[in-house]
């Protein structure tokens, strides 16, 4: 079968890569329908040391079930399935209390012989535990905002929920990358009353405009800090969502936050300390996040797409086959494409 | 009148200062009965550059009210009065919000014309805001329990609600000082299934077992960290409270945290950056916590203090008139007392 493989930073192919297939038996063989480039795939993109062996690509996609292990009871061939970005076995401790990213025996796609996203099939472990069977077709016009589910509406969700958006509050996204911009979605559906999105890039200004931020910041460092301050009472944000991971944006979104509110931080951090120099002890700021129990809040939002209460599936403004890919990651990598789906 | 006065680092002396008295239509005039001296007390007292002028010591206080100001409305002349450790007019957006410390308004004792706590009186701003009635009498035998939320029972509860302790949660408790046993009152209270204490003195250990600790460590560094894990099904606590506020016992924290867990810091910190080297993302960690927001939690916890459910007042060890509190200073510093308690 033919998958994508990334053999350092800027190197993007797409080979033929051994079949997939039922391994053990709570295995499912999923042929991927739909699939999308990952922001935190730029992160190899940009810095991957070169590798003989290359390293298989992508954690987002939908598929339909080929064939199941002897012990998957409740899925079956044939039906349509969509997977969130880490697989888990729905039964531990942490799968138990909604954390499956932390899944005692869980673990990554495009690691340990598991097959990567970004391809024709993958061999889904732990698939009880996993996957969830979807209520529409394969084509359904749904699947942009269904392919969000796996990963990039349930991180901005999860963001608006770290930094606990709620009804009445004025909440500052920063970053206007697809999952801000799904950020900017939480926290409207979450009834935050202001919603300021700190971005500069047109087009994504007017989709989460679209999506219900009231307010756009398009300073830099202090001073978007201090505009943050003025369109909130002069005190910051109750509820800031990190959507980037950059030192810079982090200082950006510690600093944007009112006494006694939070940031919920999503983006996958370059540095996992907390930046030196952000005060936020003294004021009480609460700091929370990390990657999103996405299998969890399929659950919650699966609805919402089906009823199209949110369209998640705007951030999608790149279509393209297997053999785009590569192709895709330049254009996200530039800032040309939002997001990019792939039907391989 | 007399009262405390650091001139710098081990210099705590006895003086004479003017009389307070009401100044602004707002004060209240407060005739000291009990005052402590508190942990956060010890950092000056280790490190303050010397000063000709002097600073006014103290902020935890019971005392009997001598006189108002015209728009005080809450309290008259004669009755006693609980404070907390910071003043707050109680009408701003965030005491509105419970968090008295951020108040728009309020401020410090010992500083800006306003008198420290450790003195025969005090001239308390915004006292409406700030001061609450007791139903007791100046000599009650609860007054040690109720002077410890001006401050460090507050504290305690603070650090067990940022830790989101609760029913069936593992607890564990960085620190063995007052705040740390107050913090192990407040996880049983609200709770916590296990209860397990980081310290190393014996009296103060007891203690904390009388006041619901179920395990105690005494090692440090990484194999304090690993002995929590051990205590804690492997996986670290629930609900971590930071009662210590050095990068040591930071670190401790954050590393001794489960997956889904959080980290109550209360301990005013040495360097308020988070120390790097932790990593709380990928675990989905929330780190809160912050100055307690006392004034708050008085009125949650006094019903227990009046009725003896809880008795905070158990870590006053020493007992002294204000002669004596330069010898208190130095009897925490050298860890010979726990907490000391001052009739002036």
């Amino acid at each position: 079968m033919r998958a994508t493989v990334m053999y350092g930073a800027g190197d993007v192919r797409i080979e033929s890569v051994p079949d997939a297939r039922v391994v053990e038996s709570t295995d499912a063989l999923v042929t991927v329908t739909r699939a999308a480039i990952c922001g935190s795939d730029l992160w190899p993109y940009k810095s991957m040391e070169p590798s003989e062996t290359g390293r298989r690509m992508g954690h987002e996609f939908i598929g339909v079930v080929e064939d199941v292990g002897a012990d998957v009871h409740t899925m079956k061939a044939g039906e349509l399935v969509i997977a969130p970005f880490v697989w888990s076995d729905g039964t531990c401790v942490f799968c138990r209390a909604g954390l499956q990213p932390s899944c005692l025996h869980g673990g990554r796609y495009g690691a340990d012989g598991v097959d990567g996203g970004q391809g024709e099939a993958v061999r889904v472990p732990q698939a009880d535990g996993t996957l969830v069977v979807l209520p529409v077709g394969r084509d359904d016009a749904l699947m942009p905002s269904l392919l969000t589910l796996t990963d990039v509406m349930a991180t901005g969700h999860h963001a608006a929920l770290s930094a606990e958006v709620g009804p009445g509050k004025t909440v500052a996204v920063v970053g206007d990358g697809a999952v801000g911009l799904c950020g900017v979605i939480a926290a409207r559906r979450l009834g935050a009353e202001r919603i300021i999105l700190l971005g500069r890039h047109p087009d994504r200004i007017a989709l989460a405009e679209d999506f219900g931020a009231t307010d756009v910041v398009s300073e830099r460092g202090d001073q978007a800090i201090e505009r943050v301050r003025e369109l909130s009472d002069g005190f910051g944000a109750h509820s800031v969502l990190e959507c980037v991971g950059l030192e810079q944006s982090t200082v950006t979104a510690l600093s944007s936050v009112r006494p006694g509110g939070a940031v919920g931080r999503v983006g996958v951090p370059q540095e996992e300390s907390i930046p030196e120099g952000v005060t936020t002890f003294f004021d009480n700021v609460t700091i929370a996040g990390g990657p999103a129990p996405a299998r969890a809040y399929i659950e919650e939002l699966l609805p919402d797409v089906l009823e199209g209460r949110i369209e998640p599936g705007r951030v999608f403004d790149r279509f393209t086959n297997l053999d785009g890919v590569p192709d895709g990651y330049r254009e996200m990598n530039d800032r040309e494409a939002i997001k990019v789906m792939v039907e391989p």
